[in-house]
């Protein structure tokens, strides 16, 4: 398989279990679960869990192993994106080119939503990863990894410092700094909780989380860039929202030149990184180049 | 030690651990663990976790053991109230006497604390969890149990139907539905996780689960007759507000003569179900009545 069958493949995989985690039902829950699957099944990239699934895969690991804890990754991204656009957040219209959850649902149903697919994160990372056989205190390790990143003094704690800087003259440091725990804390937690599923041992799982660092950054630099270089139907949402908001971002404190530059090294880092695993890091790194020459 | 002290010892290492889990921080996230804090130590009961604590304890159990559990279980109670509260749910200004998260740190911090909130419930049972040294499988177990009971099928499950019974003529299945996972469904799954944490047998374990659905009810039918009958001071919150905002209560569903009488029957009910414990059931047997009998 090459890079694009491998990774649509994986895509695959996500998408038919959290099919399989979220069905619809016909039931008092009918409502909640309509919501939760609308922003599942947005068109996101999947990217955490392609990472998480890549890494468990990469160090040896059994793929399937690896699904609940992928699918808890992608529940954790998708519920954080619903409460970043509500209203009294960042007040977002659209997402992937569609109204945004409370645009359809309403606000307390998309609080609702956000909060459920948090909560079922866990849940499915606990009650279908104890199904899989992997041992019990592999599995908790992992979602010690996950829920740590993705909380107050990680995830959590980027929006947090994002909203405190809206209208606000920052430095790179404190940008990179949010960026590093809004973003990147949950892309790290991919690598290294697949790696962890699939039986890594400590330089490997270093290896896998220094690639996710640097791409992660990458990846949040090429997002600002876009926003300004971007097409908008591309993007599913209006160029510019970032500078209208009043927020900064790399390019408004580098510049696009310095910013396509960051990008660049950042992604060599994040290859270099893999060099521990001789031809098998191939598609994590072409990954990498993927993402960075992406157009939304 | 006689009930009340018991129960105060209880609660003071639920408060002792709390701030211990959830500290005042110094850095970019002082802020939201202030608003997580301002939530957490605003005088709940700490129903949920003494009764996780209990459980563990009367099933032979190490109580200590259990305190993670107990912690995050407060910690998911806490936050399900921030949610309730903001202006796109109940729309509550007070809570407990004091004003409401979202009225105090604004809505979108609100928003994040609550969560942070329930993510930092996950990371505590499983971080601080693993330190206990219970056994992982058995730790997987329990917060299998909690992870359950307060996401789409559990507690979210009852809110969202309590969102959708407003202004609206229910029925007393309904309404008992509702609350059976809206309050019921932590109340039992802080029962059923103490005693797993504690090595319960499975009789136990239905004992005690069978204890706290019976209670849980009879609480929420006292909640609903406090609110018709209670002193707005003691209570912290206006009386009549489930009325004024258009709720269907077990109060307007069966008048007060049988609400009273449900209380009474279900808080019997609930002790029965300890007496496969004999005199060790006392403290649990002690708390339904002490709650049945409060005044907020």
């Amino acid at each position: 398989m090459n890079f694009s069958q491998q990774l649509s493949s994986k895509i695959a995989m996500v998408d038919e279990y959290l099919e399989k985690y979220i069905p619809l039902r016909d039931n008092y829950q009918s409502a909640i679960y309509e919501a939760m699957r609308y922003s599942l099944f947005a068109g996101g990239k999947r990217l955490r869990p392609v990472i998480a699934l890549a890494s468990c895969e990469l160090v040896g690991g059994n793929i399937k192993d690896a699904v609940p804890i992928a699918c808890a990754l992608e529940m954790i991204h998708t519920y954080s994106l619903i409460h970043d656009d509500l209203p009294a957040m960042d007040n977002d219209d659209y997402r992937r080119g569609k109204p945004t959850n409370h645009k359809v649902y309403g606000e307390a149903v998309a609080i609702l939503a956000g909060d459920a697919l948090l909560n079922k994160a866990f849940e499915v990372a606990v009650n279908e990863g104890l199904k899989t056989g992997v041992d019990p205190a592999r599995l908790l390790k992992a979602i010690s990894v996950i829920a740590t990143a993705s909380g107050a003094d990680g995830m959590i704690g980027g929006q947090i410092v994002d909203l405190e800087s809206e209208n606000k003259e920052i430095d790179l440091e404190r940008l990179k700094y949010m960026h590093l725990h809004k973003t990147g804390a949950l892309i790290v937690a991919a690598a290294k909780a697949g790696a962890i599923i699939g039986g890594a041992n400590e330089v490997q799982i270093h290896a896998l989380s220094s690639f996710a660092e640097n791409l992660g950054l990458a990846f949040q630099i090429k997002d600002d860039l876009l926003d300004v270089e971007g097409n908008q139907e591309k993007l599913g949402k209006p160029v510019f929202s970032d500078i209208r908001k009043g927020k900064s971002t790399f390019v408004s404190l580098m510049g696009i030149e310095e910013s396509r530059k960051a990008v660049d090294k950042l992604s060599k880092d994040a290859v270099e990184c893999l060099k521990v695993f001789g031809d098998k890091g191939a598609f994590l790194s072409q990954l990498a180049q993927y993402l960075i020459h992406r157009e939304n």
